[in-house]
């Protein structure tokens, strides 16, 4: 078992040396000369908790630091930099582990009697702010890892019934001895759980179709402070607004998400891939229409702009790439392969790796972006600012939105950096009406001042997103740092539907408060 | 323009005549010698009307008896039967046509501050008591007819701005210039809208993955009593619970839908079907099964059994049939079509029609379709007792729920009624995890008791598919008549979050009182 990192991505084993890091400057001009040093542990101050258990929930709260410090912040850009400062005056009070979930209502009265706040934390892999306490009370993380068991599987079904706090090579493992598949991979699959993807929306392995973890979702049980709520395990249902959908995407606000039976696969059998390389981003989004509105649904479909294309390698310089990906646990894919590789021709492509052997282009992107998130806090070391976000639009507005974000946040890097940065961009998701655009950002900061930078261009990317009517975050959820774009974006009644619905479901707003709405009054003052 | 049936289904000049109500006789022993007679509406007691509009809202308002008569009920079996015996109680005060967003508004406030119910109407074809007011209280009929129009069409994204009021013909005769289609097609395609569809979560054309009319909605546009409500035009989004998904199966108790982005298809150039007899119903599922979980898609995959195909003609006494279907408005799709009836042979099988000559099977079957609830009404005049109720569950449970459902119902037809009636059943739409079955139930009844007989077979099916845990509905919707089943259903935090919801949106809860929640005590009182 490899050590989980407190204030960085992933594991302690795969992040950056100090070499790798100065490594990076070769690429990205006014970096420091050497990266910032990661703090002990063991020096660091955090306020003295203020919380204290009845003695029955005793066992399940810990006050160590090492266990308050990881749970401060997610693992959002602005989270290491600070994280790395040493900053941890955000630290929740204690961190509650229920092993079952009758400890997380027995923690949930208690906060709510207590007066307590608190923050439902799986993988903590969030990038928004979505674990991230900024109010002034006492705050408990509760972290749901120890609910990680598949409970049930239906054979027959292709269904199966999977704690919340399952993380994505937990429940894997347990399908696999059944040769089941939830075949639900984001790039934090690692660091992410079940119910973490479930309430924030996350989007996953498959680029069409079934983009959103909500489509795998047969029925949810989520405990509320008001009471427990399950759905019907139904293939499709049309009584009334779906109960699912409002847990589906609440952030931790409405309840905790203690399982789901979860629609499974079986294990693909035959799988064939292809590239297609395009002269300019023109062509490219095209082409990807073309595939997108097909009909044919490939489980792979990627674009890569001529930024994103060199980085990984995938395409001569200034070109851009579409990767494809069929599968199937059925039938050979090799034709619907040929009918996504004929509209990639058609569309002016110049196509590789359709003949069956390692598609080269593919392989070299995937390996980048496993590697991404490591790169980042190498490059947060270095006092580099580096954003990613990600936003949909229909077609019709794609090009606009693609040389408008790159045009204006360049901008506003460079206003901000004083110098010019790069501005990459993939397609991660298309659909028959639009796309899903992922935007990464990486420029030299000045160091001391680089939350204060990736705000100012954090602001610049709300703005342009919300002028053009493009959704704030197509898969990375709102948490804290989006709420000024989704409060744009959210339709007014709906917002007062939302506030009444967790009125009634959390009366005393202990539930993560801050995301999506405020606070009721009680809590704040 | 062909008259529409005040008393019953569709079309006055569609309707079944006294000759052919005859004629049903011979295949349903108990009948009446001839058929009750259609009351004229000239010899009607309606009660007065009790509203009067202000003076600017007047000449939308009509208080005819032909427009009151017609809007008393929906199309639900005991809606003809009252209508037959002349039953008008229910009947509203007035109905209001609308000519465009603005009166919705104007209407809405004139409704919530005169303590007036308002009932949202589209094409008046609900079959669960949706658009029939149960209350004391004085009502208005809201019918959105006359907002038809297809406003604007974006062909690159595929997708068009749509008017809630559409009829589905109305609605495609407007898309086809572009060569552009919805390609939703309930069984009430002529007589339902797309606010209807999108309110009651509308089940069409779609037999798999697309097979709700929620999954071809891009955003909606809803007048609240609280304010308009729009969602940005998204081809996906991970911004906090769906707003969208909240509006989608209201059923006019949140808001009256007065516009929605729609994602429209090419028209299909290439389609192919074939059909495959299986010896018993054992043999159908099990293969039906098999294609759901093959990731292909059909656009038709319906599985008749043994009754339901003998009535169609479709397939030899006491086998079932499985029809099948694949389109595309780019490839061809004889191949898919292929790995579709390779499934079904594997299964055992026999399959016709699968050499692109026409498929008798299916257009027997479809031609029995459309004709049916005009058949309903006949049966209805001479008495009969006819239910049509659909729902869904996983395939765990499929088998067992068929049969129950055909022994228990079966019995409570005979208990009812004193003879054994008939249990037909398909299964209208498929998904990987379930299928959802739609039985149809007719037998002899007692003239004058016809409703009390119906709601008791009503009840004996409610009551077997909640003790099975089946969805009380797939996409008949809940109305009035579902109330029971969805309030057992539904998650009672759920239940919490939607009445908040609710006082939120309608405060002086007037829209659609009785419906999916109670009305608040104001209200009810």
């Amino acid at each position: 078992m490899t050590e989980r990192s407190w204030w960085g991505w992933g594991t302690v084993d795969r992040a950056l040396s100090d070499d790798e890091c100065v490594a990076l400057a070769a690429g990205l001009p006014g970096l420091l000369g050497r990266p910032r040093a990661v703090p002990d542990l063991a020096g660091l101050d955090l306020p003295a908790p203020r919380v204290t258990p009845p003695a029955a929930l005793a066992p399940l709260v810990s006050t160590a630091v090492a266990d308050r410090a990881a749970h401060t912040y997610g693992k959002a850009y602005r989270d290491v930099v600070r994280a790395l400062a040493g900053d941890l005056r955000a630290a929740p009070d204690a961190v509650a582990f229920p092993r079952a979930e009758g400890d997380v209502v027995a923690l949930l009265d208690w906060a709510g009697s207590a007066g307590i706040a608190v923050v439902p934390y799986g993988g903590g892999s969030s990038v928004v702010g979505g674990v991230e306490y900024r109010g002034d009370g006492p705050v408990v993380s509760l972290d749901l890892t120890a609910l990680d068991r598949v409970l049930e599987v239906d054979r027959v079904s292709r269904a199966a019934r999977i704690q919340g706090g399952a993380l994505g090579p937990v429940l894997e493992d347990q399908l696999r001895p059944h040769d089941l598949t939830l075949r639900h991979f984001p790039q934090s699959f690692e660091f992410s759980t079940l119910g973490g993807w479930l309430a924030t929306r996350a989007g996953g392995h498959y680029a069409t179709l079934h983009t959103h973890v909500d489509d795998l979702v047969e029925s949810m049980r989520v405990v509320t402070p008001v009471g427990v709520s399950e759905s019907w395990r139904l293939p499709g249902s049309g009584a009334g607004p779906s109960p699912d959908r409002l847990f589906l995407g609440s952030e931790g606000t409405l309840g905790v998400i203690t399982e789901a039976w979860m629609r499974v696969q079986d294990r693909p059998r035959f799988k064939a891939s292809a590239s297609a390389v395009f002269p300019d981003m023109a062509a490219g989004m095209s082409a990807v229409r073309a595939v997108a509105q097909a009909g044919l649904y490939p489980a792979n479909c990627r674009l890569l702009d001529p930024g994103e294309a060199a980085l990984a390698g995938a395409a001569p310089a200034g070109e851009c790439v579409l990767v494809l990906g069929v599968e199937s646990a059925v039938h050979p894919v090799e034709s619907r392969l040929a009918e996504l590789v004929e509209i990639a021709r058609d569309a002016g492509g110049t196509v590789t790796g359709a003949d069956g052997g390692p598609d080269r282009a593919a392989e070299a992107w995937r390996s980048t972006f496993l590697r991404m998130p490591y790169v980042r806090d190498g490059l947060a070391r270095m006092s580099a600012i580096v954003e990613t976000f990600e936003t949909a639009t229909t077609w019709d507005r794609v090009e606009e939105l693609y040389t408008t974000v790159r045009t204006e946040v360049g901008a506003a890097v460079e206003q901000v950096t004083g110098a010019a940065g790069m501005v990459n961009c993939r397609f991660t998701h298309v659909y028959p009406d639009g796309a899903a655009p992922y935007f990464t950002v990486v420029a030299a900061g000045r160091p001391g001042s680089e939350v204060a930078m990736w705000d100012d261009v954090k602001a610049a990317a709300t703005e342009v997103l919300g002028r053009l009517g493009a959704t704030i975050t197509h898969h990375h959820a709102v948490g804290r740092d989006h709420r000024p774009g989704y409060d744009r974006q959210r339709p007014e009644p709906f917002a007062l539907a939302l506030r009444a619905a967790k009125a009634a479901l959390d009366p005393a707003g202990v539930l993560n408060p801050g995301v999506l709405i405020d606070p009721p009054a009680r809590v704040r003052s």
